[in-house]
This record gives structure tokens, sequence and C-alpha cells, in this order.
């Protein structure tokens, strides 16, 4: 039974896919150079030759680093997914308009689409899988989150039947190098910002990364997929990382913390509500999602019976998130091959669980008049709300005497009423900083 | 177009899948729960109906705490696989023989199979997937690497297209067990090997864990996948923990790295040649593989494209190993709905590459007598072989003088050969353990 060396050909029969791609910038380039270097390499493996036919472009002007055959290169994306010689689309241009009318005509075209446009499938992406499932064709987009990690399949494919719990992703490069550089050279974050931007790690408005809006929507898509309900950006809670000073992860770092921006995504069990949040976490030093570093990316998955997963890597940059379209163009391309398609079904809406039910531990930090009961009278307030004190200790004295707590589990709503109460105290100068926490 | 609530169904019709199960132990039982807890939700996303028609057992007497129709047990695992009534079959039997003769009748009666059988696959995996591409059925086989880390999948799906050029697992918990403890309490080898045993971490006789033949079944069968050429258990080279002391490990951490088993699958990029060896090996504290603890397996990917991938999580255990077989059966039962397989294809046979050849840099300590012109008359050894030094020290003095190097890269051969005449050498008492370094 063992193929004799040298046949390295699927024993079925070699069929020719015709790639479009909309978008040659930092993803279409690497693409177009590793559908090329990898040509034959996937024609042997899986029986499909991958040639790009079609590539839509802003500028024909602009000088590219990459071979096509004559006549490829145009500035009309319309007519690449029109175009009867063009049998799968690829869509790297980013934005909801015109990516959702280019996606939404070439799946009616009959043509896969591969994506890698988070903002689009954050807003409209249960509508677009429905409308791929009821015409049997492809969408798929591991490149819309976590770039070159596939988390994406490992959520729609290997964890189908699992029952997941939470996720709890590091899923934006700029803020957790913005973070790394501030917990490991004790910099506060205006300055790490201007060097992100310099090292272009940051845009110039930085504001969809550091208040966690890209975070935020790759968490919904990622809570669509795993709890199979239409979760869009809008549900998502977000607070970013710019109020985080030195001094609150130097706090952290003394007890055995690491501050983290975690996009998390839950469901409840009992009611089946969803909540997805992106903020500043207190993650423990032994946590696996403690040591993702600068501008890497993880996804920590929760299920009941796989326990524990951490999927790690690169999570943006041209060159692996073009990897991660790739692996979807083989995909989509071995589909039509065989006359089949990935389903991802039709979502319902999700109903979504409000920021204040949610329940985890909470690093409170405050600036106290150092005086006899003020212990007394500030733990009389955890107390009345409902919110019971994991650990306790005093920083300092005098005129910086501060009081740190970390509670056991509560109820935001009961957190938020308790920090409330406390600014309002006589004894209590200034509250800092609130951090939820997560167990080791 | 968006769903409204309640509309959880997919678009198409439900398609009943009944499963027969080969094997009904520490991971059978489990999935039979989890299949019978998850099919609502299964047949909601994925329409598909799975359930359970038969199990083989060893014993019908035997208590078992799940919930089959009557009659579904049976001792006769070929009558299972024969059975009409059934549509897939699971083999969680292990060993060579009789689950290779199980599993081939499966697939010629056009039976999807899924297995978690590492030994079976290490030894005749490529004849199996050739005969299931052949007959056009599915052979899937996520559980045989790693337990429930979705591995498997990610190299054959999402970096088909990928140019990988290495793997490093850390794809035995025992010995992972085993080194962690040492590394954090200091202990000494057999102490831990003990401790193991009693918590049922170790076997009784340790030797396939400890000696790295688990671990290197494994690598053969990711080499296989990543590489797409026939690699087996045969052309693995094996170095195991059993000769580690808690001085290596002191040493080790001193130097700032942890040491680790891991198993590497590499492919030479000028010759094709495919190198997989398990040995002891120094990890950086700064490596994503290093804070890898107790019985967590993880596996790093390195691409040309996607750059550094990591995949964690729990590589054993029934109810991990479980989850991973239902992602499996969920998407043979899928493509049996669609009338479609995934397919491997044909492997060539892998050009090992001898141990000899490779190239990494080495940790060598050495008892020497403690007088002038040791080092001159050390160094002049490696010299001697090209290999050149990164790094020297001594430590201790008088009786208790040892110098410890650490190399640039070099080539095993050249290594060894150092190590053969600086045994021969008048100034070296003794040579230690020889250890291979990876870089951060």
């Amino acid at each position: 039974m063992r193929p004799g060396p040298g046949n390295t050909r699927s024993l079925h029969p070699v069929k020719l896919i015709r790639v479009g791609v909309l978008g040659c910038g930092n993803v279409g380039a690497p693409l177009v150079s590793l559908i090329a270097r990898q040509q034959a390499v996937i024609e042997a493996r899986k029986g499909v030759r991958l040639e790009v036919v079609a590539v839509a472009v802003r500028s024909l002007a602009k000088v590219r680093d990459i071979t096509l055959p004559g006549g490829a290169l145009t500035t009309d994306a319309m007519a690449v997914v029109n175009n009867p010689d063009v049998d799968v689309v690829v869509e790297l241009i980013g934005g909801v308009e015109p990516a959702r009318a280019l996606i939404t005509a070439a799946l009616r075209n009959g043509k896969p689409v591969i994506t890698g446009n988070k903002e689009l499938l954050a807003k409209h992406g249960a509508e677009l899988y429905a409308l791929a499932d009821e015409l049997g064709v492809d969408l798929l987009f591991e490149a819309a989150v976590a770039g070159g990690i596939p988390i994406v399949r490992a959520l729609r494919e290997s964890l189908r039947g699992e029952p997941v719990s939470r996720i709890m992703g590091i899923i934006n490069g700029t803020t957790n190098f913005i973070l790394t550089k501030m917990t490991e050279e004790g910099a506060e974050y205006a300055d790490v910002l201007a060097e992100a931007q310099a090292l272009g790690y940051a845009e110039v408005d930085p504001t969809a990364d550091v208040e966690g809006y890209d975070a935020g929507a790759k968490a919904a898509i990622m809570a669509c997929i795993a709890f199979g309900a239409d979760v869009v950006a809008g549900d998502v809670h977000h607070e970013g990382i710019s109020a985080l000073t030195a001094a609150d992860i130097t706090m952290a770092k003394r007890l055995g913390y690491v501050v983290k921006l975690l996009g998390i995504a839950e469901q409840d069990r009992a009611t089946g509500a969803i909540g997805v949040r992106v903020h500043p976490t207190m993650v423990p030093f032994t946590h696996p999602l403690a040591s993702v570093r600068l501008a890497y990316n993880a996804v920590f998955v929760e299920g009941d019976s796989v326990g524990s997963l951490m999927f790690y890597g690169r999570g943006a940059g041209g060159d692996p998130t073009a990897s991660a379209v790739l692996g979807d163009v083989i995909d989509a391309a071995t589909n039509l091959s065989k006359n089949t398609h990935a389903t991802l079904g039709a979502f319902p809406r999700a109903a979504i669980r409000p920021i204040d039910e949610i329940t985890t531990e909470y690093l409170l930090s405050m600036d106290v008049a150092d005086r006899p009961g003020v212990l007394h009278a500030v733990t009389g307030v955890f107390a009345r709300h409902g919110v019971s004190i994991r650990a306790a200790e005093q920083e300092g004295h005098g005129a910086d005497a501060r009081l740190v707590f970390i509670t056991h589990d509560a109820v935001e709503a009961s957190l938020q009423a308790t920090v409330r109460e406390l600014r309002g105290l006589d004894e209590v100068l200034k509250v800092g900083t609130v951090l939820r926490v997560i167990k080791a």
C-alpha cells in the first residue's frame, strides 16, 4: 500500500482554481507571493492548482513587488467579483462598504469568499453567514481574528461539539506592546504610546486600539462562532488602557499579576445570555496569558470537556495574516473541487448579558486619610453591598496612605455601587483604578 | 436577513448519523456521555444528529456510567464495523492489532473512521491515509496527538499552504510533570517518578514515556502531516529523561533555561530531508514553551510566513481527548451528510536526515582537574572539531572544579567527536550530560 518515493500526487485529478484578490496592500501583496511560492506543494498535496488571475487595487501607478499575468491588475473591484474567470474571491479592502456589497455580490455569483474584514463581520457577520449558508457557498474568515493564529477554524470545527464556557484573548498587538513596555520598563502610558507610534506599532489616532474597539470586534466574532448566536460590536462593553498608570502596573506586579487588555466572551449556562467585554485585567503570573509579550496575541479557551486551551502567535502583520488567508483559500478551493462547502448556519440574535451582571474578582485601590477607623469605615461600605474581601493591605503612611483590596467574586453592579459610596466617604480622598482580576 | 430569535436550525434538513465506538474506557465512556449531552446543540448548528448505536467493550459485566440503547454493547468489535446500522466508526482500542484490521475493514465498508491511536498511525499511518484517500472516506485522528489540543487540524488545514520549517512539542505529560517537579522543587528524578506513579501520572513501567517513545510517535505523526511525507516511529531519534540529575536542572536554571523533553521535527529546505528527534532540551525562560508546566502539553510551530505559533492545552485525559474525538466525529458526520470527505493524500516515503547531521547549540559540562592549562586543553578539542564556543564558565574549585560550555550552532557529528576526544583527555575527569539548546 505504501506509495513509492516521488509519488507526491493526490490520487485525484488536479483542478485549477482561479483566485481574484480585492486589495493588494499589507496582506494582499504577501498573499500573491505566497500563493506563487507554494503553488506546487499545494497542488501535490491537495489536488488544486491556485492561480491569481485578477487583483483589484486603488492605483495602477503604484510599483508592486509581485508577479502577475498581464491585465490582472484593475481598479474595478466589482469587475473582479463578476469576472467569469475568477472562481474564488479574497476580500482584503476592509471597512463596511464597499466590502459588504462586493462580498454579497460574490456569494450571489456562487463564488466562495475569503475575508479578513473584522469590522464588517462584527457588524454584519450573521447576515453574511446566513446568506453564504443559504446559497451553499463558502465564506471563510480566519484572518479576521488574531492574524496568523488559527482560532476561527478551531472554534468552527475542532470545538464544534465542545461546551465552551469562556474565551479570553489578548487580541490587540498595539495595546499588548504598550502594556508589556509599561510592565517591563516601568514606563508611563503616554511615553510608550509615543514610542509605539514611532515604531509604526500604533496609529497616529490610536483610539480603535487603545480604547478596545479593535479587540471588541474580534471578541464579538469569536463569541458568535463559539456560542452560535449573533453578537455584534455594539454589544461589547469597552474599557481601554489610556487611564492606566505606571503605578497601577507596579502595584499589580507586587501582588503577583500582570495587567493585560483582554477581550472576554462568556455564556451564562443557566440563561444562555452572552456577555462580551474588553478591559484591562489583572492576570496572575502563572496564567499562560501572562507570558504573552509585546505584539504577540493569544486566545485562551475554556471548555467543560477540553479544559483549558491556548492559541498563541502573531496576531497581525502582512505575512502571518496572508498565511491565514491562504489556509482558507485552499479550503475553499478543495471544497469547490469537491462540490461542497463549509457551513456556520443561521445564528439567532444573542441575548446579551449586561456588564452590570458579570461576576468576577476586583482590585480596588484608594487614597485615604491615615487615621484610626478608616479601614473599619471602608470595609463597612463593601459589606453593605455584599462585596466580600479576599485580601487587603495598606501602602504608605500619612499623606501617602493608600488601601488596596482584592475582592472575592462579586457582581459588577454591587462593586460599582461600592465605588460610588466610597467616593462619598470623608475618609476616602480618591478611588483609584478599578481592575478586574482573573484566577490562576 | 438576520434570523429571528429561536431560529437556531440550520437551513438544511437534519441527517441522522449513527456512531459505533470501539472501546469504552478512559476516552470512550466520556465520549458517549459528551455526545448525549451535546446532541441538541450539534443538531441545531451542524444539521446532523449523532446517536451512539453500538459500543464494543472487553467485558459486558463491567458496570458503566453511560446510557445506551438496549443491545448496543457487544464484545465483538468487528461486528460493530460491519453493522449496517453504523455510519461512523470511532476506534479507541489502541495498539497495532486488531485496531489496524478494524480500521481497514471500516474504511473498506465506506465508513469514516475516527481514531486516537498514535501507536498505529506512527507505524502504518501513510498506508491508512492512502487507503482512506483511495476509497474516498474520512480517516480523522485529532486525538492521536496531544489530546484535546487541535494541532492535527491546524497542520492539515490551517497551515496546509504554510512553509512549515520546524515543529517542537512538549507532547508527553508524564515527563513534563516530572521535569516541572524537578525544576520547581529541586527533586531528583527517581523521587519524582515515584510520586508520579503514586498519583497515576506515570505507568508502573514508565519506559514508553520517560525514554521518549510516546513523544516520538506523536512527533512522527506531526512530521508526516506537516511535511507531506511518510515518517514512522522507527525514524525518530530518542533520548529520554532518566539520566537527568537535579544538578543538571539547577545548572540550566542558573544559565536562564528550563529543561523540557521536546519532540522536534524539522525539514531541511535544501535537501527536503526530514529529521525527527526527542530529547531533553534547554529552553530559554522567555520562550513560550518554558512556561508549560506539569501535565500540560504544547506544540510550537515555526513557518516562514506565519512566524511562530503555539497550541497549548491538556495533552491527555479522558475528557479532553473525548472532546478532540467529538470534533472529528462531527466533521465526519457533516462530510457524510454532504457526500464529501477530507483528504491527506498519498505520502511518499520521507528522506530521513540522520541525527549526526542536525545543527543546534549544545551545553556540555565536565568535571576537570583544577590546574593551569585545563581550559586551553579543553578548548583545543572544541577547536579541532570546528565547534565554536558561545559561553564558558568554571563552577567550583579544587576537587569540585567543573567547566560548563554553551556552543554556537554546531553539527551533531562534530559535537559527538568533541565529546569522545574530551573523554580521552587527562585533564577531563568526567564529561557530564550533553544537552541541546534552543534559542529564545
